[in-house]
């Protein structure tokens, strides 16, 4: 019996999910079902690689927010093990909100109500069901809880977040020359005045991070051909719409017809 | 103006895809269909990496068999342009007739009709639309052509399906020590009485092929969690045809009412 | 102020060395003097990125001893503070006898000595140095510590002396089929009466294991150029032997003359 | 029998020598000298796995330049059988007068005279060996060819040279975020009124490249162990120079005393 769970990453190996409440989150329908939504929309119209999920973006982020926790334990920064455990909680379920086409959804069906507006809703939803064990980690998800710096490294321009996705984008694109240094990034983090901060021999780095963001952008989010094949569905769902208030009945899944 | 498109692929690199026939395949709707249909049906239930489509294994067999085509020539067998072709549309549309979950399909809707049979089916389609330039890939598909060794490229116990699909699968899975040694097997090929046959210092090689080959079913194709996944759709499709038998009306797309 | 040091390694990424007795070993020049010695002999005749160091591997054994460690005591075994310490700097030294071209020197010029002893000797060496904080160490690379499951992790058919160089060996050389899938095999460790045991569903990873390292030998190890590059320097240093008997003055370093 | 001679590279994989002027220079004892020397010359006191050679290098640099060559003939710039030949040649050849810690040399033993110097002067004598064939390499390694973006494949800001090395480095030394696009590069070089030019949508991966530059020079390139060691090596070589100016006998190889 060991006390973990092991998922295999193509990107970062084994990574070990522990027992207890982040296990639970994972193997939670909840979370399971971002097994079925890809991380890059259209993406894969121009990059066939590119079909991989929000479940295996989710696991990756977590795991490099594992590292950083411990990089900065190492640093002498003082992290409890119930913060420890609380902020690789919130990263895990960070995008636990996103459907299908996410995007696209925002502009059409589900207008009004963003992506993490609905992932603050269904924390909420586990958190009962999880007898409050997930309290502090929304509140850091929040950033209501008063050490900042863990917010952070789920959300600024250095979490944890995006150090998986530009990395797992690359990978799964091909886009190669799109791969940071993540974990270079992660061992040049450190916290000062309750602040993420980056060491100063790390600068070239994070240059080098920047610029391999906007190349991703470039070539791979704002490709023309994803980009359209994005407004194409857009303009569909939006028809859809339109012919459905005409009381025309359409052919389509109970559940998207409740959003018509 | 160049005179082909490429593909980024993450296991091989940029693919060339040639203008003429091959590119007309590629750019079939029938074709692209099968970027809508994962590899390794289950499999992501336990691998979440393995959400890799028939659309990307035909295009890395199709570039493995361009490298095989040269790896013969320059040893000095003769494969005339118009072949070459043939068997690269061939390889190409090898997988054309996949349905979603393929093996549960074969078990429940289609039962009676494999997608080889329909493959074949789609090909003969192309072929009227194409003005008859699939004939000899369809011959040599069907193994009508004089030249057996180029059908045993597309479907022997080392055929270049084989050999893109293992390392595919190694590499999505992330069960790295899948990874076979596609390159050295290619390298080794040769043809002696129109035969494909491996030069005798690749043995080692295809040992460790065999290894891997047994490694993946064991460790994938036959992980229990993913082949009592399939068990459990088998079984919801064949309720719902019974069901459907008797009259019920159920809630599904128009193309699985068909079926059922 | 951290409390390691780090090593960056193209095969396993950042390797941290914790301060104390392990840093102050790779920090020693009886160490570092690995960094000139090639851990492959004559290979790099044949496979030219074949150039790495008993440096670099001894750095990758302790590696993957940490994760070894750290798996087991997952389990429930019990590993001490020191015995792992302990564990850990004998995997780094298990190599540190090695002269160039080692083989060809047991068979020439240190005839009768074998590099196990001359290890064995410069640990003790080290443990003088060191005011004895290498006894135990030492006292589990001999085997004379009760806790046998530990000496077999640094020499037995499962040691993580081998699955460092076969992994090594095959990404230096470019034969990436002898790629073995170590992170699996370590994760599949455990102990039973005092011996390193495998979990039953590991097999498969072992016997991809055992036919790798099979192909590595027919491959890289006994490749006909490599072994014949090594008997003509046995020879020419079996000729200098015979002319520095006879007398005859050859041009060669004080440290070559001494053995002659 | 095979046209050709496969050299196995971590980097590229599989790499092909035709037969001819080509393997002969890679079969000359003059080029297999480069096995011996290493690309960085003191960076592997901080990246232990920076051991490659300039005889990778220099065959990687190839395989770039036939890349390169087939991509414009591809595009319509018309390249003659004979003029690819020759600048894969010049290529192959153009750091073929390096010698151990090269610029330590320049700067001590070979003062006044820099490593092209001597590489030019080792093709005039291959060319003398080799009945002239390499006239044509030599010219436009010179760039005295009417056709100057041949030689801008050999020397210039997007050479294979560097496309090379970069790569290579960021592979050996493990600094992964090193790593730059080169087949996409490649893909994008064309010829305009004889100069190599990228075409428009190259921009970002150019980008890329020169920060990935600017970060390896950080990062490797000038890190002040390896420029310390260096320097160290130059004070040593130049105090031995002054002491056998005096008389002192100094325990050398013939080599080197030739210099002192």
């Amino acid at each position: 019996m060991t006390d973990h769970k092991i998922i295999n990453d193509p990107v970062f190996g084994f990574i070990r999910i522990p027992k207890g409440v982040l296990l639970d989150i994972v193997a939670h329908p909840d979370f399971f079902r971002l097994s079925r939504i890809r991380q890059l929309g259209g993406a894969n119209m121009v990059y066939p690689g590119a079909q991989h999920t929000r479940f295996q973006h989710s696991i990756g982020a977590f795991h490099l927010m594992s590292k950083a926790i411990r990089t900065l334990q190492t640093k002498g920064v003082e992290i409890s093990e119930a913060e420890a455990t609380a902020v690789e909680a919130a990263i895990l379920m960070h995008d636990i909100g996103h459907g299908p086409f996410s995007h696209v959804l925002e502009h059409t069906l589900t207008s009004g109500v963003n992506h993490e507006e609905v992932s603050l809703m269904i924390m909420e939803k586990l958190n009962q069901e999880f007898d409050g064990r997930l309290t502090l980690a929304i509140k850091i998800f929040k950033d209501e809880h008063p050490r900042h710096f863990l917010h952070q490294l789920i959300s600024s321009q250095l979490d944890m977040d995006r150090l998986d996705y530009l990395r797992r984008d690359s990978f799964f694109s091909g886009v190669t020359e799109g791969n940071i240094g993540s974990a270079r990034i992660i061992d040049m983090l450190d916290v000062k005045d309750d602040r993420l901060v980056v060491e100063k021999k790390g600068i070239y780095s994070i240059e080098n991070y920047l610029v391999s963001r906007r190349l991703m952008y470039w070539q791979v989010y704002l490709h023309k051909t994803g980009v359209a094949a994005e407004h194409v569905l857009i303009n569909a769902l939006n028809r859809a719409k339109d012919l459905a208030r005409q009381g025309v009945e359409l052919p389509c899944s109970p559940a998207l017809q409740f959003f018509l």
